[in-house]
């Protein structure tokens, strides 16, 4: 987000979040490290404390969204999560996975997961799915979709599909500088696909209100 | 591993590991669930207590390596392992990342994390760094190593580098397939990659003895 290097501040009413743009916010435990190569080396009670701060003492404002991105698993990250914002109400898991097998194995963990703590889910989306070969232009399947992807599986256990990203080595060059995607490549594939992800998750998310 | 179906059993000196090979066992919690799609929804207590079940209960017989694969973190699996096996002894950690700037962040954790538990690093791969285009066989990066990737990362942190693993779609096929890489495609640079990897663990660990 190119913000690797700002602070964050203590007030009256709470931590202030990074202002990453005019629209957007971030809070993160990068922020509150001396070194950005210093382990956070926490069991799972000090990690949900950290999570219960994050949601309860960080001065938001007014929000329209609030995204919590989480590690893959589905243990004390995502039990608090789930667990501290269900009086708040979650309208919903956006969850990410690559095609192949072994991926999806751990995707349907997840959807298990977000069934029985009764959260629904928004969409599932297909990562890395296939690269562009900066030689010839040629679409090849990076991780080959052995048993139907993830749109198969979102058919076999009734998820939203929302979509794929292709994998552009230039987005990852960008992201990597910390700059902005959508203003530098914005016919780009992977930017078309992913405005037209956003633009059916904010569908989704007006319609569940 | 195309082990999936299998099931351990149990018998007075502890739970059988699954057989995958003559010289190559395996456990998991994998084999424990009553179906593969189940959430193991476990906070970090229970997740601590089934590692050292797995370290002290499972019937391993006489091993000459035995890996443990964790998630990425630096958190209760990690302290965990470090913890039941430091009076057994560790050999040292590998560490597997790939070359974005994204991802060397986290490693640089990884590295920190091991040096605050004295777990020696044996050294670093470099997983998914280049693509082999099935149409035009021209080799390109993936994941473009904006700071010099994992190499320049190990000559900053002095550790060692033991080398890149280029991604071939036909390898995660047959992975996904729980086919053997080493025999079905033995001339491919991604298992040559690996052979040489492995020979050079294999040195480092006979050293460290």
């Amino acid at each position: 987000m190119g913000v690797a290097d700002e602070q964050v501040h203590q007030s009256g009413s709470g931590w202030s979040p990074v202002a990453v743009d005019d629209n957007l916010s971030l809070m993160s435990i990068g922020f509150l490290l001396a070194s950005p190569d210093d382990a956070v080396i926490w069991r799972g009670p000090k990690k949900n404390g950290m999570i219960r701060q994050f949601l309860s003492e960080v001065d938001w404002g007014s929000l329209d969204y609030l995204l919590v991105d989480t590690p893959p698993g589905t243990s004390d990250e995502h039990l608090s999560a789930a667990t501290y914002l269900s009086q708040a109400g979650v309208t919903g898991a956006i969850i990410i996975t690559t095609p192949q097998e072994v991926a999806l194995l751990d995707v349907r963990k997840e959807i298990d997961f977000c069934r029985k703590v009764n959260v629904r889910i928004l969409g599932v989306i297909e990562n890395m799915a296939i690269f562009i070969c900066p030689c010839c232009q040629k679409m090849s399947e990076i991780f080959p979709a052995t048993t139907g992807g993830a749109r198969q599986m979102c058919k076999e256990l009734d998820v939203p599909y929302l979509g794929n990203l292709p994998l552009d080595p230039k987005l990852a060059r960008l992201c990597d500088e910390g700059r902005d995607i959508l203003t530098e490549m914005p016919s780009s594939p992977v930017v078309q696909a992913l405005n037209g992800i956003v633009k059916d998750l904010i569908d989704l998310c007006e319609n569940s209100d």
